[in-house]
């Protein structure tokens, strides 16, 4: 049976649940989103989010008061008495004429919603991930790194499987080379023990979680690189191989990817040490 | 002075003029658009815009009921008694949970608005159009030729402009090949009497005024040819150098270009002919 749930909504500070249909968010998809985990009533990876959304607001010329954003999410969480939730963040250019020209829209949309944490049983972060190679393929684009809300590459990969079939899949761009998870980054710990996650500066987000595992990287004694990752995954070059294979964004934190396809791993030591330390920051 | 105009706003069939948040079509520009040149109250060139929007709704594996919603335009049309309007249908997946699965969103958002035809002055149709080469590129896309509402591309490469420096902008793509307009389809009449338009299959809309040329052109004893045009524009091949330059879409016709960058035409005869036609189409 399916429950429809009540979802709060504020829109631009104040309980309001729909857009007008001149909203530039759904004309164009002009726009950008963070899905943030609540955890004790606070954002998760908050610094990270912000500035990923200023960053992105910014290439896409959207004034974003930020300040005011914080301060609406602060009494949005407080009136909603969120202990553990999805926050998703939504910043549109706001409405506009019919037409692409931006000029003279200068007052963004800002709809804040909350979510149900999303429960899998078995927990693939526990049980690691089954994941599918999708046929999507992503494109070069201008928008990469963005998470913008352009996103129907993603929702056509997504509906390459149906149900519980798989935890999630990997996109490749155009040349075959893997990009990321329709809904997560990817990483390969390589058996000279690196980490390995794919160039996104031609398609694909830069999820904050990726980001967040790139700068504690050190502090694990683990150095990342970034490069290209071959769809077969098998040879990286001729001294390095695929040791493990993980998964990450923030609202799930890390999952061990056990089974690409056909290829099959073992949950690895460095991703379960990974694992807890997102698990840790997630559920601060 | 800035005018607000009440905009006539119809969703699913009843005046409203808002989607809630949890649309698709918000969150990740999940569905497509049509803008369709009303003329004596009717749709002009309506049978291309059916027909695109049927095609990229399956493409999409949105459940369009194209009955209902020509119904719905008849309706909307007739009640606002609209003689000369530009109508803008958008299609949306519908509302849908948090994420891009698009499993069980099976009840589509049909929003229709009305606008008031632009007018430009003078009027490119008859001045011709002075064009700016954009910066942005467009990259390959598994999207490419729907009019589908991820059009922060086009956003970006319409911000390239303000106000009446220029009357349209092309945009290439990574390779460096003239895809489009911002807003447009583009052609070129070579010298030996051809007119060639870019190959849409990798990236750009396949418009309907493009559609409507391609099918026209036999009966005034034109060949399309499909292809690669260099963002130089200076030859074609060996044989065969640029004439005449026009862009087209469903709101303006045919506009032809008299200056594209640093590189200026003259008005031709074909372009003269093909504006003309498009003229008696959209003015029915």
């Amino acid at each position: 049976m399916t429950q429809r749930m009540i979802i709060p909504v504020w829109i631009n500070g104040v309980p309001e649940a729909s857009v007008p249909v001149s909203d530039r968010g759904l004309a164009y998809g002009d726009g950008v989103f963070e899905t943030i985990r609540i955890s004790a009533g606070q954002p998760t990876l908050a610094a990270l989010h912000w500035s990923r959304l200023q960053c992105s607001c910014e290439r896409l010329n959207i004034p974003l008061d930020l300040d005011l954003l914080k301060g609406e999410i602060g009494r949005f969480l407080w009136e909603q008495s969120t202990t553990t939730a999805i926050l998703k963040i939504i910043i549109t250019r706001g409405s506009g004429g019919r037409g692409y020209n931006p000029e003279g829209c200068s007052r963004p949309t800002r709809c804040l919603s909350l979510h149900p944490l999303p429960v899998r049983t078995p927990d693939p972060a526990f049980s690691g991930a089954r994941v599918m190679r999708c046929e999507t393929r992503l494109g070069r684009s201008v928008l990469a790194g963005m998470k913008h809300l352009n996103r129907l590459e993603q929702v056509l990969a997504r509906a390459e499987w149906q149900g519980d079939d798989w935890d999630e899949g990997v996109v490749c761009d155009f040349d075959g080379y893997l990009i990321e998870g329709t809904m997560s980054n990817l990483f390969v710990v390589t058996t000279s023990g690196c980490l390995l996650t794919p160039d996104l500066s031609g398609c694909g987000v830069a999820g904050v979680c990726r980001q967040f595992i790139q700068r504690q990287s050190a502090k694990w004694g683990l150095t990342v690189n970034i490069g290209l990752i071959s769809a077969a995954l098998d040879d990286l070059n001729d001294l390095n191989n695929v040791a493990e294979v993980f998964l990450c964004n923030s609202v799930n934190g890390v999952w061990p990817v056990v089974q690409l396809g056909e290829q099959l791993w073992d949950i690895g030591d460095t991703t379960l040490k990974i694992r807890d330390c997102l698990l840790e920051e997630l559920n601060a």
